[in-house]
């Protein structure tokens, strides 16, 4: 049946066209995050703004994905597994733009951080966004090559992510008592943080939905939330 | 052709119970936040683990939303409105459950708060979190009445909250630099503005989803961010 053929190729290739949109979307998202932490290290109110203003990229990405997955659920009409691949890229593009959304945001605060003197406190954040970072890309390679094993590592890794969080928030804090000087630097420091830790909690969902696309099941259930300084 | 027309109607029966899903965790998420704040003035603390505990309901029903939408997808295969129905469905779901994940947050820094000395600095809070839960109930609102004006007038409402929570964030900054032992208290009353100021950006988040469900497009490209304390 070569027309049969022909729409299951062009089924195909439009799904290899989603996932294509999706890696995209993840590539300019972890490298948004190094360059956000790359520009406050350097106290570059330029850079920081190109930082911020690259965000829509990813932004446009997610449309591009959502109007795609319609187009799919319309035309193709999945089932089964193919439904799931469909859901779970909507998902995981979601999840993506959020991750861009955060990174944008470290960018954005550290214009306010330039418009005071350095604070040491800052030095905390590069060493828990590389470990979020390194959680999110896991978490795409899992997806990209639907490994449900790396799905569950990246899910329990989070941990490493939330307990560094929570000793940086509470590094954050003796900065601001010692000296009141250093409190809105800090107070911005502390979203900045809250950002990276939720950039974990958004690499974990990918990892959810990459596993549930290829069991149709959630796995173990909702893990728990580790940010432990709201216990 | 009583055959059609008894698919007709299960089908609209399968999207009433969709939105009476919806309904009920719009009803439930709101309701959490008004808790959340009842609790924190209240400074009762097995009361805040009560709120917390609640919010299990809404995951619960965000689960029930996704499969049955993926359900309505595979045997129904809606077309172009119908399609954006359940589309704006899903969206407004996670909206939902993630205003439902801050009002939670909210109830537990609560507890942290409680562990310390009273704060004059908490007194912001509740004035905050009643414009934004207004703007919460008048966004499901408009999803429910398929109110396309009511939606804008949310999505340019927003603009309230921010400019409160800025307010908010400025005057905890100064509770902070006049007694260091305000600092911990404080640091946790800005996270819980934050939570109140992202809720009011899910509000919008309905507000768009569901101009987008009459309309078929997006309204206006998307609104400026407008917590201007990170600028």
């Amino acid at each position: 049946m070569p027309n049969h053929e022909h729409i299951v190729k062009s089924y195909d290739s439009e799904l290899d066209r989603l996932y294509g949109e999706i890696t995209r979307m993840g590539e300019i998202a972890t490298a948004q995050l190094d360059a956000a932490i790359d520009v406050m290290i350097r106290r570059d109110t330029k850079a920081a703004e190109r930082v911020v203003a690259n965000d829509d990229a990813i932004d446009a990405l997610e449309h591009e994905v959502s109007h795609d997955v319609l187009r799919l659920l319309a035309l193709r009409q999945p089932m089964a597994r193919d439904l799931r691949e469909v859901y779970a890229a909507l998902r995981i593009s979601a999840d993506i733009e959020r991750i861009g959304d955060y990174a944008a945001n470290v960018a954005k605060r550290s214009m306010v951080l330039n418009q005071s003197t350095p604070v040491a406190a800052a030095h905390g954040l590069p060493a828990l966004a590389k470990t979020a970072n390194l959680l999110v890309r896991d978490a795409l390679l899992a997806f990209r090559t639907r490994d449900d094993k790396l799905a569950i590592e990246v899910w329990n890794r989070d941990a490493e992510v939330d307990a560094q969080y929570t000793g940086l928030f509470r590094e954050l804090l003796t900065y601001m008592m010692e000296d009141p000087r250093n409190i809105t630097s800090c107070a911005h420091l502390l979203f900045m943080a809250k950002n990276i830790e939720r950039i974990g909690d958004h690499a974990t969902n990918i990892a959810e939905n990459t596993y549930f696309l290829v069991h149709g099941e959630q796995p173990l259930g909702s893990r728990e939330k580790r940010d432990t300084t709201a216990e």
